[in-house]
């Protein structure tokens, strides 16, 4: 903030007989708003806005709205459409917050940025710039260069928080990771003879199915769906479906795997290599399974190009990746994974299957460090959580 | 308690104008004194005792004192003494409270019993009664007989916890064993290479120190000490040493190894097979070390034979087991382990060595359940502690 700004905000700030801790205040309520839209938005950032004016020396919420998904109208023409409804038809003396800058171009719909000038709206208040190249800092440009007082900065940690997997995708094209396992305290997520069910308590699966209905796909390897045959559904919550890919170089997969039969498979996308036979592909396809082919190395696909094409082709801007041992640790070892959960039962199981299968450190200085540990109890479990 | 004890117990409260919630006060006090001789008292009990009088309507401690160690005064001796050079020489009117059972033999020092009675002691409440068979209610059966009120079960999960050690070789002739291990989330000790420094932080390798201090003994196996020469002693906090125990059927310990070497060497106990070569066995036993054999299925000692043997020659009645992955899941397999302590170090450490190795369970509902497990923070790491 530049001295000008300051003294604005402090000008501003005295008229409205409030501190600055009521931008804060706000910011918050566009967040609570934009989480409305959770699993919802596809690669789009989740939104909140509200517009504020000052009634009997009182700060007042006249208008509120957000992003309810891709392609559908932004939170700030939500918030000003929904002030127009309360019959506020005149905006020139309020303030809009928002939790991520305004945009300034076309895209699915028209700029926030015109129809924020259009209504003579004075004072506007972000919490963070937008990532995204066609936006970031030309949204707030746009708007000073019109005469708006912009501010922004509030909540910031937050703000990127809550649109961590657009803040991923929009900076490196790579969608957001979470590895998910559920493995006893000795870390092992199958006897030695190959018994998984259930490691962990009914709650814990309970949560992994609101994972799925918010994420925007989930990811296993072939030899799980071998080995369990899972629906990678939402079952034990209500809740939409997660779209379900399957890495699968080989091409491994049988025929009669849930996943490629059941009435969701055209939400099955399968990763596979351009060796994988031909035939196969070809069922799969017209069974209307969806199936990506790339260069591999033998069976062997690049993970990273792989995750690159689905965010394009597929719209899928967030993962979570429910193993085997041998997907976790690829991932791990590709520095693919953003964040890890993982759900530890009070057992011990000795000698079984780990939870995580590759050659990550040769010395403990080298092992993957998680970051931001948290720990709370899921049912008669212990969930970690961690970023990566 | 019966209606007699019942109704005696009403008047005596109606009379000190108190509720039973005292009891609970005074018997809470009690462990707090047992707790000073935390690892000192060998075999023996943690035992506190507080005498309170009524001295103007309130209730007042007069004398209170703690068991300070294997062969010194039992508490209620000290507490009476307390009493004594308090002023105290009547004690006709006055409660004695003890989380045990008053003894009534001779040990190595007389009956408490009957110095209580000597003493004209009227009212004794205490915790627990005595699971050691020569008192085991016979203080309370000899108490009552000759005119003492007496009362107990009070607090008695916490006078269990307080003496677990004890309860446990009294009633199984075992002692009580704690694995304790420090390991990477997902279940590894070391790499594959076999680093293993430091997984754990500083932080939790002090309080191993502390658990050092507070145990007879910990106990390694051979593997363990050829590979990381560990010292075993307490050096990160202030405490006693405790004895250290390393479990070598074949005697494959070098004669270089600290613990065969150092000045505390003739607290170092070695646990090994009648096939071990005699020649080292008498190497080890002219430096001072203890070398105990035993029958053996190959060199596979029988590990519950050699905990009772210890227990009762040694007079080890708690073993902190440090690993290495073979030890633990033996004394797992063998159902030996009253508890366990994890240390979960933030990391990943994939392929490397597990904290767990030994067929433990086919089917995930055979494998090993842990109780009573709590959680708590110890530096960055989280501190998993339960039963078995």
């Amino acid at each position: 903030m530049n001295t000008k700004t300051i003294l604005a905000n402090l000008a501003y700030e005295f008229q409205t007989e409030k501190t600055l801790y009521s931008h804060e205040h706000f910011i918050r309520q566009t967040l609570k708003l934009a989480k409305k839209a959770e699993g919802k938005t596809l690669t789009n950032p989740m939104v909140g806005a509200v517009l504020v004016c000052t009634r009997n020396n009182q700060r007042d919420i006249i208008g509120q709205g957000f992003h309810k998904g891709y392609g559908k109208p932004h939170a700030e023409i939500e918030a000003i459409e929904d002030a127009n409804r309360n019959g506020y038809s005149d905006l020139s003396r309020c303030t809009l917050y928002v939790n991520l800058e305004p945009c300034c171009h076309f895209g699915k719909t028209p700029p926030c940025t015109d129809r924020i000038l259009s209504e003579k709206i004075p004072h506007v208040i972000f919490g963070t710039l937008d990532p995204f190249k066609k936006v970031a800092g030309k949204g707030k440009k746009k708007l000073l260069e019109n005469g708006v007082q912009v501010e922004f900065g509030f909540l910031e940690d937050e703000c990127r928080e809550l649109n961590k997997v657009f803040f991923k995708h929009v900076k490196t094209g790579l969608p957001w990771v979470t590895l998910k396992m559920a493995q006893s305290v000795d870390g092992k997520i199958a006897t030695a003879n190959g018994d998984s069910k259930w490691i962990s308590s009914e709650a814990s699966r309970k949560l992994v199915h609101r994972w799925r209905s918010q994420f925007d796909a989930v990811l296993v390897g072939a030899e799980t769906v071998m080995k369990d045959n899972p629906s990678l559904n939402v079952r034990l919550i209500r809740g939409r479906h997660p779209k379900r890919i399957i890495l699968d170089g080989r091409l491994r997969l049988p025929d009669k795997a849930t996943v490629v039969h059941d009435a969701l498979r055209s939400q099955t996308i399968i990763l596979t290599s351009e060796s994988a036979p031909l035939k196969k592909i070809k069922l799969f396809r017209e069974r209307g399974v969806k199936v990506y082919t790339f260069k591999a190395d033998g069976y062997r696909i690049n993970i990273r190009k792989a995750l690159k094409k689905i965010l394009y082709e597929e719209k899928i801007a967030s993962v979570l990746v429910e193993g085997g041992a041998v997907v976790h640790g690829e991932f791990l070892k590709e520095k693919l994974a953003d964040e890890i959960a993982v759900f530890i039962a009070p057992k011990l199981i000795g000698n079984g299957r780990p939870s995580v299968s590759a050659e990550l450190a040769e010395s403990i200085k080298r092992s993957v460090t998680l970051n931001g540990v948290t720990y709370s109890k899921s049912g008669d479990d212990l969930l970690l959580h961690a970023r990566l």
